[in-house]
């Protein structure tokens, strides 16, 4: 069990060390947003984050708790994303060997950029969830060590550090709410733990997309479970909740309100940010804009953090979210 | 006469002074965009400085050198881009009235993001020629002074802090061309000064959208030349060169080759930065990458800069341009 005390705990302690190897980024006034929801929107900015996402945080966290001996025998992961990027960049920075078990049809931009970083990767199928269980099989078989995007102690600290940042960046002053976009949870877990341990008072906005909701749907059932998933352009929070995932109870006892948003709000956020800071951000990252805007009514008048996760979009879905 | 010596010295007088108001933009290199043009391309990101654009920088540098009353009285400029935004942030930083003249069709979240300054400003028909004069006019009558977007030896010293940050950037390393989208010339003219004087041996290559070359065809000419000009995705260097200007002089003696790209190559340019990096950058920052993949023959192997001078691009744009 982790608790959200046990959560805080650890990502305070590592976020010194991954000060090291990883930026603080900006955590800022977007003034044309504020003046669009009507309240103080300070924006955390981990879609400038080295590999353009949060999950380069995780990923260094998990790494850097691993011996020489288990970095040099290697480390395996499932994915062609953004956890697949941040366990490459943890790789390249501190050295050692990588694995990414991915599906035969991820598009060749990702392979690159999961090339770059020198791992070893693996075509096979194009299942995502079979690809996650040769990956772990592997590891096990070959006594190394995994790295899940979410379900993990390790990897839930290193999200938190953001929350560390925001705790730091704020100076000493109030924040009254914070809005965060939920995939597997590990980034709201982390931050959420760090923020409420500082700011009592602050409420916590999970962000989901409408067409694909396991997480808020598993809190409000009492236990995980299954959704039917439609496409999102939230892709980057897309997915099931592992069975098991220390990530649920920690989302059930820190997030105060879900928010769940429709795919044409996602992309009016996504436009919105363009046209007035011109950053080009992802669809899960839009998301949290998107639900900052539904609840703009409670938000009114108040400081408010949105957490930008990520920036890793492609021309064509661009294109498709905004013609 | 502003000599390139005189232009480099004056680029490094203001340079600690601007630095305490402008943010030191990353210069990085852009790893798959090497790959593409078989080059070391480092990468000057001020498409992430303040107000999105370099021009911040000129503006600056030529608000700082004003006394405090002549700040009180007031500046005046005509532009409902980034030179508008610069001047805007200049005085919103170190205090003064601004008074812009903007045409009455300026798209309104231009002028929504030039109001969030504190401007004053005085929308008058839509002839950006007629703009200008009439806000020269103003400024003369009634003793205030009027910042022009490139032709004056503080703007261009202020766009040449960029040759500054590089050359302490490259801390020692050698760098063999620089690449730099030109319109009216100062970022050029700055730039290439500050760098040609630390790096004699430098190729400096001034880029222009073929569709609206006016320095290029001036310097062809000997003289500076009217050109018929056509629409171009690099919008921020759109426009004819003010008669008697200073950069003319510079441009001649200073670019060593000019690339003029066509639409489609800047069009190619700014996606493929979206899909390897993931930064949004505007028409005439993707001119400037265009360049360099024109010119990949002759760098290959090289060590490169490419000025990424702005990222103000609406979601319009962006779509009209990668659809």
């Amino acid at each position: 069990m982790s608790s959200p005390a046990e959560v805080a705990e650890r990502a305070e302690r590592i976020a010194p060390a991954l000060r090291q190897h990883l930026p603080v980024t900006a955590f800022v006034r977007y003034d044309a947003f504020s003046d669009d929801v009507g309240a103080e929107v300070l924006v955390k900015c981990e879609h400038l984050q080295r590999t353009g996402s949060f999950k380069a945080r995780g990923a260094m966290a998990k790494v850097l708790n691993l011996t020489d001996a288990e970095r040099a025998a290697g480390v395996v992961t499932a994915s062609t994303g953004n956890h697949g990027l941040g366990v490459g960049n943890a790789l390249a920075t501190l050295g050692g060997h990588g694995i990414v078990y991915l599906p035969e049809n991820a598009a060749p931009g990702k392979v690159a950029a999961l090339q770059r970083f020198g791992l070893e990767l693996r075509a096979e199928g194009n299942d995502t969830g079979v690809l996650e269980s040769k990956a772990r099989a592997y590891a096990a078989e070959h006594g190394l060590t995994y790295v899940p995007p979410y379900n993990d102690p390790d990897v839930i600290a290193g999200q938190g550090t953001v929350g560390v940042e925001i705790v730091e960046q704020l100076d000493g002053q109030q924040l009254d709410a914070v809005v965060v976009s939920v995939g597997g949870g590990g980034l709201i877990s982390g931050v959420a733990a760090v923020l409420k341990k500082h700011l009592p008072n602050l409420k916590v906005y999970g962000a989901q997309p409408a067409a694909d909701d396991a997480m808020a749907a598993s809190v409000r059932a009492g236990e995980i479970v299954q959704v039917p998933a439609k496409q999102t352009l939230s892709d980057g929070t897309a997915g099931s909740v592992e069975p098991g995932s220390i990530t649920f109870d920690l989302c059930r006892d820190l997030v105060d309100d879900w928010v769940l948003v429709g795919e044409d709000a996602i992309r009016e956020a996504l436009r919105l940010v363009i046209d007035t800071e011109h950053q080009l951000i992802e669809g899960s990252a839009a998301l949290a804009f998107a639900a900052a805007r539904e609840r703009r009514s409670e938000l009114a008048g108040k400081r408010v953090a949105v957490v930008s996760c990520g920036g890793n979009m492609s021309s064509t879905t661009l294109v498709s979210a905004l013609a």
